[in-house]
């Protein structure tokens, strides 16, 4: 019953006039209307109020018209409803005072009730719906379990998570625990979510990249590959791990509704190394919107042809900058809807 | 009149019986002997002290017998050399207080007689090739010109480097001006440390894989090419990319010596995207020197097996890290010079 449809009808491949657009975290710091609730609320409580949360899910939607929402969230609620200490410290980011790095540190790791633990997000999302009456469908997303194993390891974040990989690659055993803790978590977490309303779900793998194609396979794709098994039935799934080109074929096989890519995989390749069948959703270079709004439109309806209209999501490559004037946001937004075939 | 050539060869595509390996940063934390000198001396003056710098750059040769030696230096002594404020703040990285952001900046900037600015890289080459005695060959490396912008205007090290793309993409022109400078100076620089003896010279772009495939054309690969072009003929060069997959093509065509890869690209997709021709360098994870020696001496054989023995240089995808044990570097460097066709 959505009144706009545009993104659910690109992820199952059909022919559209226009590609459909959002942005990732686009609910964020660019925005003043964001900006004036974070100044009253810090991060947690933005995520854990159903009010707040929803309100900066939607204030996008209103602003710039995106063909999809996503909800205002955090990739980190995951491991704090696992009973992982996650405090998000301002001007430095997530900070877990307690990092995981033994063995029996993973035995403490708890496999939560997450209709229990993140009930929150499932309130968020039921406020979330209702604001916004059917415009445009609802996205709900996830770490992937490497990404999140990342910050419980490491216990911030970092230029090259070496301690992270140190403890996948001396004690693989215990890192397999882990991750296998980490997925079954988020199934579940993911699952309540579809039931409490998103139309569609995303996994970030936003450090992926990070890995050796062997590595990355062994650490992190099993696992992603788990949860789109598991999804796939329930809603559409999009997969996006930055970096992450060479894993794109493993990719495409997977059942996924549609792959993410970074803006250094031009759209040639990315669909050379899908096999040209697959949804593809970027890539825009987020550091290009501050480039002057004339630029960014042109840059843009390139990028549609390039890619093609067709079997494709408008999107930056990753999170757009904070630092982002909010007419350049709108330049890019406006760019898709004003896109036509040439 | 080198003992060991192995590593000149294999940049010439001759046949061996083993490739050669080094280790990018090989003079460097890991080492007990290196962190002996760094405790008395700051990292500027253990750059312009050319028995400092000689003595750092023997060290990991005289333990571990690697088939090349490079230069201990710093890729911004080039911006320093330039005009450019640039400090190394322990436990920060580096650190230029006058960040170049305008025109006029880029005005300021000098394009200096290295000779004279960097002489005292000249002396530790000179002193450098003494204790050498002719074992194997010596490398002098720059950073690229869009790697070095990127601190200049940046200011320090960056997750995103955007102030620095702001810079290239707001300002294209001042932006092309300070490349040409960094260039100008690079080639200089480049032919004078081969004039002093380095057999080999290494361009590392530690950043290009920020940029976009196109943006890296314009910002970092036009510069390259120009380095290459003015530096073969006066000795093999080595192009590393890091994260410049989407750029293999181009610069096999180069007229480069050998590239470098990191540990994304696995040995297939680099041999693939470069034509199959051209001598490759890399790509063993840093990371994985943390995993147990038996292990590392596992993987490199088969690192060895996937690239080929022949047109290839053993070496790390990166810069080793600072807490790798001693032992960990020594499996590796073993593992080569163990290797035997299977």
């Amino acid at each position: 019953m959505l009144k706009n449809d545009l993104f659910l009808r690109a992820l199952k491949g059909e022919t559209v006039d226009r590609p459909p657009v959002w942005m990732m975290r686009q609910a964020g710091r660019y925005l003043p209307e964001f900006r004036e609730i974070r100044d009253k609320y810090d991060f947690f409580t933005r995520c854990r109020t159903p009010e707040l949360a929803s309100e900066i899910t939607v204030q996008p939607i209103r602003r710039f018209g995106m063909d999809a929402a996503i909800l205002f969230s955090d990739i980190l609620v995951v491991p704090q409803a696992m009973d992982i200490e996650v405090q998000m410290k301002p001007n430095f980011g997530p900070y877990l005072p307690h990092p995981v790095r033994s063995q029996a540190d993973v035995d403490q790791v708890t496999v939560p009730d997450v209709t229990v633990a993140l009930g929150y997000v499932m309130e968020a999302i039921k406020a979330t719906k209702e604001k916004l009456e059917d415009e445009v469908p609802l996205i709900g997303f996830a770490g992937s379990p490497w990404t999140i194993l990342c910050y419980c390891v490491q216990g911030q974040g970092s230029k090259t998570f070496d301690r992270a990989k140190e403890f996948c690659f001396t004690q693989p055993m215990a890192a397999h625990q882990l991750l296998q803790k980490i997925t079954d978590t988020t199934i579940a977490y993911l699952k309540a979510k579809v039931r409490a309303g998103v139309d569609v779900v995303q996994i970030f793998d936003s450090w992926g990249g990070m890995l050796s194609p062997t590595d990355y396979r062994e650490f992190s794709w099993h696992y992603n590959q788990q949860i789109v098994d598991a999804l796939k039935a329930d809603a559409p799934v999009i997969v996006f791990g930055k970096g992450c080109w060479f894993a794109l074929g493993d990719m495409a096989q997977s059942g996924a509704a549609a792959l993410g890519v970074d803006w250094t995989c031009s759209a040639k390749n990315a669909r050379y190394l899908t096999g040209g069948k697959i949804t593809l959703q970027g890539n825009f270079d987020p550091a290009r919107l501050l480039s002057p709004p004339s630029e960014i439109k042109k840059m843009v309806a390139q990028m549609i042809n390039e890619f093609g209209k067709d079997r494709y999501v408008v999107n930056l490559g990753h999170g757009i900058l904070p630092n982002i004037a909010v007419d350049h946001a709108k330049a890019f937004i406006d760019a898709v809807k004003e896109y036509r075939v040439s």
